[in-house]
């Protein structure tokens, strides 16, 4: 097929009347499909189900170490917890504290004691004339969400296909020390799908900000989220390569189960130097007497250890690569020729990421949702929800079943041609 | 026996010197025993044991209103969690948000959030020149650190038998607006357990606080924590008498089945007026996408209702009982006639307070550490551990088994004696 680049106006017209007699024909079939957010699908949430049987009214729910998981205290998690999150983080299970049942809830919560408190006795960022944050764009949407919700002016760094702009980052963080974090999802990240290149890993290990309580806010969300058993990304650990560099206080990494057993029930983790783990510590104990141990001790006897989740991720690849497949299948299969975006083929994580013609992604957004589709909000990968170029869209392939996504896939390349055609006529006419 | 206050110096020497070779060969024994905290027993963790069988592979975690428990989603909690915290708490179900595990988190999120935005579009209190609350003493060391943390100035407030001293209330919230809210432990106070009479209650509904954001931060920690059947304190229900005294907006309630089931891991809430509601979730949905379902389903599914609840509270009851009788039976055997000392009653909650002679509480306390029984540090139930009087001290039956507790009240009576006697010795002395 002719790209539509290619097409003079009156093919493209031709072309764009057979596709609205499609869309009307689609329209018809009053379809309800949800492709907006990054959950897991029943079945994958039905492989954690055994976790439910680890503990019964029989257990000794004391740890190894004698505390009775059933009562206060343990402000840093249990120790078999931080082990085994430890071995999934590779951290060593003296840098872990084991929270609640939310990453996000804790990064929140570091930003909220930054701006309360301060890091590591510097300036409380509420008594600042201003704070900044690096955003890599595009990027996720709930991290935005709580920079915004702070009023913390966010500063969009565009991704590269191996990580964040460093030239730019360097130069920026090394500037201005109203820059005090930036938001990172080294890999499978939100919404590409890339993980960042050694090279990237280690100019981040070695910045050197100008503001002593700058903090690369490391959301390693997608650690063990491959697809595939023989192509993985792999990614250098951080908070090794910070010492290495001399900057050991340099980042907070946060993870979590919440897409390995149940968001909402799983268990999230910070791995830290000493210094600010003892910082984090000499706060959180004013917050909390400690987080939920029992369901820390529960995913402990479910996974045993390391090799038990990197099996069980075995089975979430498995459930969700056929997914990832009819994405990309369908893209290539309508799209492929037509020169009117583009995509990333991610080995891992959640999401795939399209870019549209300029100008394309609202209207791709709103065909699509008058069809029955409901996608990720346009701009919603970009602070303040406002992407200048207004063509980015992200997929999130896993919570509908394979058959309902195809029909969601269809759709939406159906959108994107028609939005595409529309807009390049509109430039002809111009 | 002569009360101590009647003795003549040589009297109290000789009883001195009886004592204090009582307490030596106490020492010999090197006993280790803490009654410091207000933790549940192993056999009142081992009532809730049941809790764990609920849930297995085979159940289906799809709440009443179809919503899957092991997804993302639901930020005000499950309804039928709702329902029965709303039973328990004496509130509808729709003005409660169930939280995470923790009721003292939600109170300090509560405060970091009034600090960073303001509560209801009032001015953040990070940005006012000073912050005040009221706290109630004797009260509860974990608040007064919460408002420490943020550097909020505290002002003491005498508890009477019937709650705080409501016309030095009254007076200082309608004329000062930096005053922003007061600490209540309304029923079986901590550390007194006393409930708040209909009187005091009707008067907080009735407040007419000079700031616009003033709340009334009411900790219904130990709302059916009985110890008798027969014999039980009633609270007026605040959230209604707020309403009916035209003030709906006026109070933040939390609750938590911490000492229900299991400390850590069981689940919090908050019941307030629909406007707080309001305001709590705009902020809230930045922070978290939700909390723990699961194991809002699994306290449900345990519970059925509020009367599975309430049975399951007298067998709390029936094994606390005993220990609060050691105490009080103690207290009365070897203090009873001596004058050196007064101490509650209480009905229920955790605790009963002891008032030593002034200026006597760090040295029992004290001496009772080197003889192998920690109590909760003199002055904790004081903002700034500060108590004027040096009297203060909180006792915690439940946690040392009924024969353990004996012996710590053999040594607690034993050091109350010896300080006494040296006080008043010093005094005839001086």
């Amino acid at each position: 097929m002719k790209s539509y680049q290619e097409m003079t106006s009156a093919e493209l017209r031709s072309e764009l009347e057979l596709l609205e007699a499609e869309y009307r024909n689609v329209q018809d079939m009053e379809i309800h499909l949800d492709m907006s957010r990054g959950k897991p699908s029943h079945e994958q949430l039905d492989l954690s189900m055994g976790m439910m049987d680890v503990l019964d009214s029989s257990s000794d729910l004391t740890c190894e170490d004698g505390t009775d998981c059933r009562n206060y205290g343990q402000l840093t998690g249990i120790t078999e917890a931080r082990q085994l999150l430890g071995d999934m983080m590779e951290n060593n299970p003296k840098d872990i504290i084991i929270y609640g049942n939310s990453s996000l809830n804790v990064m929140f919560d570091t930003i909220s004691r930054a701006w309360t408190h301060g890091i590591m006795g510097n300036t409380p960022w509420c008594k600042l004339p201003e704070v900044k944050f690096l955003c890599p764009v595009p990027g996720y949407d709930r991290h935005f969400a709580i920079t915004e919700y702070f009023g913390i002016k966010m500063i969009p760094v565009p991704m590269t296909p191996t990580g964040p702009d460093m030239d730019l980052v360097e130069s920026l963080v090394s500037e201005d020390d109203s820059i005090k974090g930036i938001w990172c999802v080294p890999k499978y990240s939100n919404p590409q799908g890339i993980s960042y290149s050694d090279n990237t890993v280690r100019r981040f290990a070695r910045l050197e900000p100008a503001a002593n309580d700058f903090r690369i806010f490391w959301d390693n969300a997608y650690g063990i989220h491959h697809l595939y058993d023989d192509h993985q990304d792999h990614l250098i650990e951080i908070l090794a390569e910070c010492k290495r560099a001399g900057n050991p206080d340099l980042v907070y990494k946060f993870s979590s189960t919440s897409k390995i057993t149940f968001p909402g029930s799983g268990i999230a983790a910070l791995a830290t130097s000493p210094n600010n783990m003892e910082d984090f510590l000499s706060h959180l104990k004013n917050q909390t007497i400690g987080h939920d141990k029992v369901n820390q001790l529960r995913h402990v006897r479910f996974f045993k250890d390391i090799s038990g989740m990197v099996a069980h991720m075995r089975k979430h690849a498995d459930i969700i690569r056929p997914k990832f497949e009819v994405v990309l299948n369908t893209l290539e299969r309508d799209l492929g020729s037509l020169e009117v975006g583009s995509w990333t083929n991610p080995l891992g994580g959640y999401f795939v990421m399209f870019d549209s013609l300029p100008g394309c992604a609202k209207e791709i957004v709103a065909l699509a949702k008058k069809a029955g589709v409901v996608i990720t909000p346009a701009g919603a990968t970009w602070p303040y929800g406002k992407d200048p170029n207004d063509s980015n869209i992200r997929i999130a392939p896993t919570y509908p079943s394979k058959e309902d996504l195809q029909k969601a896939m269809d759709i939406f390349t159906l959108c994107v041609r028609i939005a595409s055609i529309k807009k390049l006529l509109a430039e002809a006419d111009a």
